[in-house]
């Protein structure tokens, strides 16, 4: 069969990535895809020390790719909603298949991408868009494609992963290990996306639609980072045996599904509770494989070039083929209405860490608070005070409840005069 | 498109539960193939309780389904070599496509059936014959097919690793986990495949053909079971910062690749040993990615089935179209011919353990023996005897060396007056 060509768009630490293992593993990739894949133009700004590009076409302006007649498929590795969003809107006008590793762009304007793209007859894939080398968009759109998902659940940010680690093993603080890093290169220097988990939030919405065959719906996803996070918290959910992870956690249940991520106390047991560092791990349940675990490198240069590869040599097989014969962009031909839950009719376990003034009779009233409103108590630790002039703490797991319900009993423990300040709040899931 | 009509040749369990899966979710499978997938016929000698049949035609002859020119796929799930390859080649020669669990059949038959099926123009998949619901070759030939595979090593036997789990946590024998494995109905009455790891042998051999792009030698992996394993050594790999587990592995080194299947002690801290009971897991290095690891239910009717299941809507999507939009049977269009280290030259870090009378010196003339063959000692811990009359023991653990040197220091080592019986030989990999 003839060459495919491609273009690569963005030639950072992901396209030099891209555009090394194209070259170096170029025999291998052949004799997989049963057809050369040939570099035939890189679009980029700012040349990459780590690439030579050799006798391949550079250009400094995308559209030069884009509009590039030779050009069969387009590596979009820029980043961002706006020139990405030209070049693959661009590209798919111009005929040619996409690739992108742009979680952002998938989650936030997917829709509008997916219909441009089934209108012209081409495919865009988008591996790389979630949780790096793992190749878990394949893994869900077709190894699992027998289930009907019920759960899954992520870490798919390396960057919290790395704080949440470092804070436990070493007894750091938030503060303190951001700034490390942020200095290794692992967090940005305006690390909200990563923190905050805007950027898990983009790759759970993806995961979701997948798992479900429902819209993209990233204005939904409940977002809450790891920022409040203390080293108190991480010592006393050790002591409970459990490990706190930044995940993204998507639901099925009959009244819709939930779509959250936010810091969450899982079980010591789990082989996910042990993937430490940037890793990236995701879980997924299925009806009929029950409980499955993916787990690789989430970022750098490697580990994203492989799964944009993998997408080209997937392209590179089905490209000449009918259209039928590409998996669909959300896993099914037709997409279903779901609600998504508000976070408050969400039903999860929870960890409460609650401040109080050293008083008999305080636990007695938090109990009956929990009670009144049907919360079951599973575990209880009491810690006094460790100076004369500090407070008690009272540290608690629940059964599983609607959260609107513990919003209330939070709320009445607040205002006990035995409390101090506010209570903390983990969720907690067994996974399984 | 109009519908994929599939023959089902076996109503066991993985035969039962495919159908089942089938059936429960064929709503979900048409949206997610773009077709609707219907059970055409089955063939089976004996009805399956769990499994309501309804209007489907039943035979007990399996000829009738690889004769019935209204089926598109016939779904091998007999088991053994006889008349599973009979089917399997008669559905072939009829134009069929064939989705098969049997990972003996592949493994050693594959290279004949992969010809029969190119030279037909049809595709045998056969996802379900490793590692059950995990979705490992398709990631291995898809998801991974960027890179150039340095090495993999899987739990990819659940009886085997439900005993050592059970060893490990209850501190019970091999003798008493096996009975009561038979009993759960998790190891066959001759339990030989399991515990000699012939069956892990099977699916390793399968796993390192796609990975390298190398024929299927079965024939030349080695093979060790776990039936020697003693509790004591399981502690003692506790004490070390180890877990035994029963591992296929496989790495491509500079003279070849190494192909075996034998208890190996590993790390604690690597995610992979936490993967308890009758879970699968595969431990897969590419030189892009760097490690991923796979984990899930490698048997069963419900995990087995959705492997099946994949198979068949990735058939039904690709079958229209050209032949060259499916995926080579063994990853790689050219198959090529790679040398299969002997067990005496691969080279691994080892466990010894060595039963002497507690004597002055026998330490230092163990050290000798070792560092006159250039093994180094990485740890060292002396337990004295039990018991009066016992013996005392010295447990290493050596750097790495070729096997055949660590086999000449052994029978040094047993020649010596002090040392009693044999010693104990547990290989140890890093996984890193």
């Amino acid at each position: 069969m003839k060459p495919v060509k491609v273009g690569i768009c963005g030639l950072g630490t992901v396209g030099g990535g891209t555009f090394n293992v194209l070259s170096k593993n170029a025999n291998d990739i052949a004799r997989r895809a049963g057809r050369e894949i040939i570099i035939a133009q890189v679009a980029t700004r700012h040349p990459n020390p780590n690439v030579d590009t050799g006798d391949v076409a550079v250009t400094d302006n995308v559209m030069d790719v884009i509009n590039n007649p030779e050009i069969d498929i387009v590596i979009e590795l820029i980043g961002g909603y706006t020139i990405a969003k030209e070049v693959v809107l661009g590209a798919i006008a111009n005929g040619k298949h996409v690739v992108t590793a742009n979680k952002a762009l998938i989650a936030v304007h997917g829709a509008e991408i997916f219909a441009a793209a089934e209108a012209k007859g081409v495919s865009v894939m988008y591996e790389a868009a979630v949780a790096g080398g793992i190749p878990i968009i394949k893994a869900i759109r077709e190894g699992l494609a027998a289930n009907r998902i019920n759960w899954l659940a992520g870490i798919i940010n390396g960057t919290g992963n790395f704080i949440l680690t470092e804070m436990r093993d070493k007894g750091r603080d938030f503060a303190d290990v951001l700034k490390e890093a942020q200095e290794l290169g692992y967090a940005e220097a305006d690390p909200t996306f990563d923190v905050e988990g805007i950027d898990a939030a983009h790759k759970l919405t993806i995961l979701a639609s997948i798992a479900y065959g429902i819209p993209l719906q990233f204005e939904r996803c409940y977002t809450e980072g790891i920022s409040k996070i203390t080293q108190e918290d991480v010592e006393y959910a050790d002591e409970l045996g459990y490990r706190i992870k930044h995940l993204g956690i998507s639901r099925r249940g009959e009244n819709g599904i939930d779509l959250r991520v936010h810091p969450t106390m899982i079980p010591v047991a789990r082989p996910i509770a042990k993937v430490d560092g940037v890793l990236n791990a995701v879980m997924v349940n299925g009806d009929a494989v029950g409980d499955t675990l993916y787990v690789g490198a989430g970022a750098g240069a490697g580990p994203t070039a492989s799964a944009v590869v993998a997408d080209v040599i997937d392209l590179a097989r089905t490209m000449d083929a009918p259209a039928t014969a590409a998996v669909n962009h959300l896993a099914f031909d037709t997409i279903e209405k779901t609600y998504v839950l508000p976070i408050e009719d969400v039903e999860t376990a929870y960890y409460l860490r609650i401040q109080v003034q050293d008083k008999t009779g305080v636990l007695a009233s938090v109990a009956t608070i929990l009670s009144e409103r049907g919360i079951n108590i599973e575990a209880i630790i009491q810690k006094e005070p460790k100076a004369e002039d500090d407070v008690a703490q009272i540290i608690l797991l629940t059964h599983r409840i609607v959260e609107r319900d513990m919003n209330a009993a939070i709320l009445a423990i607040e205002s006990l005069p035995s409390t101090v300040g506010e209570v903390t709040r983990i969720r907690v899931e067994q996974l399984d």
